[in-house]
């Protein structure tokens, strides 16, 4: 199994403008955080939607990475996401991601989205990767 | 019904981060263009899945903002999109959203994602804003 | 391409507990009709949701065997459906799917769901079903 | 708190073609068990998708109820599903809600669905329901 520093490493290099932390990292799960700025408010003050539709796909592809390896390509085929409390602008973003199915050709994950510190999350998610064939 | 430039002007003094152009607006409908660069591309030269999600977020936005004047709030609550095909590095992505259902607390629309002159959708996304009561 | 008349003896023969008419078949799309009647009613009478998540489905499934022929098997691994209105009780149910990707492995659509005769849809769905490989 | 026992007879009242049992019913959760039948299966002998779309949504009613008690009318407004192994033919299926949500006027779920005795999840589901204000 790839380790997390690996992982992040992995992720810095190639997806420089995507930029979080991997917390933790396991069988069939990863903890990510993203750093919140200015840049990821909307009016209102609130972190936008996009940006945890972002983080939701970024730990779903950190769990699939950290569980099967570094394999050459996966892409995001489904992403569904429920909106559920405002995030605080103060807080990083924390996303909890546990996968559900992991097959040879599809892996399927649910994420739960948390402002650092608050017990309630703000938004959950639920996703699909597909893993081309070697060819 | 607000006009596009009056729209178009919203957007660009509220929402200064995620940048797209209207391209035609009308009862329930719009279409917006996103200018893809360098910074919206993915390893393997093509647009990342986020970057749809945040134009089909917006043309929903759009579209409802259109439709019903510029209400004061309006909430992203539900997100679902299916990838279909590999985006084209070098095209913008026009979104071309309808709305299924207009009503006093919630609106609901689905959207179509292309790359510029291709035929055949890149991805489509259903989405529901609620619009909170005016207290 | 597989015939109206065809696909119908198909779903009659093998779907026995699912019936419905199939109305219109064509390249990437299909209109089905469910007849409904009592048992397909939830208090305040209305036809209940699983009810339109089942014609849903089956409409994707008429739209895929259309297309691609009877073949083996193919099953839904992703279905995503938003109900707008309350369908009547005393009318058809009336599902419009089109085919939006017909890919080798997976195949997505979406469906508009009306009671018959009405303007406005009840519910819109949109549904993903892997093919799988042929050993 | 409405009792489990009070939630059977109302749903065995009110929705006398659903028919299933209450397993466990708790704050903000819910277990329920459906009893499959031939009338059940698809070819191939596995649970057909609609049925564990329905599961779904009636253990999501469970445990808004459970949590709110007898309230007069909600109605599912979005449901997402990801279908993930093929049930067992011989099997009850055992849905388990957890809400993630419980506000004024909408209650958001999620459910994992097995095949009895099994350790992983056959589908995962993603609800909402609105409640309409009292007039």
């Amino acid at each position: 199994m790839v380790s997390k520093d690996e992982l992040q490493r992995f992720f810095d290099a190639e997806f420089p403008h995507s930029r979080f932390d991997i917390e933790s990292l396991g069988e069939r799960m990863a903890v990510i955080r993203k750093h919140i700025t200015g840049a990821h408010l909307r009016p209102g003050g609130t972190v936008s939607g996009p940006v945890l539709m972002e983080v939701a796909d970024a730990a779903l592809y950190v769990a699939l990475l950290g569980t099967l390896g570094l394999v050459a390509l996966a892409v995001t085929t489904n992403l569904n996401i429920n909106f559920m409390r405002k995030p605080r602008a103060d807080r990083d973003v924390i996303a909890e991601c546990r996968l559900l199915k992991v097959g040879k050709t599809m892996v399927i994950g649910e994420v739960s989205l948390y402002s650092d510190g608050e017990p309630e999350p703000v938004a959950h998610a639920t996703g699909t990767y597909a893993i081309p064939p070697v060819r």
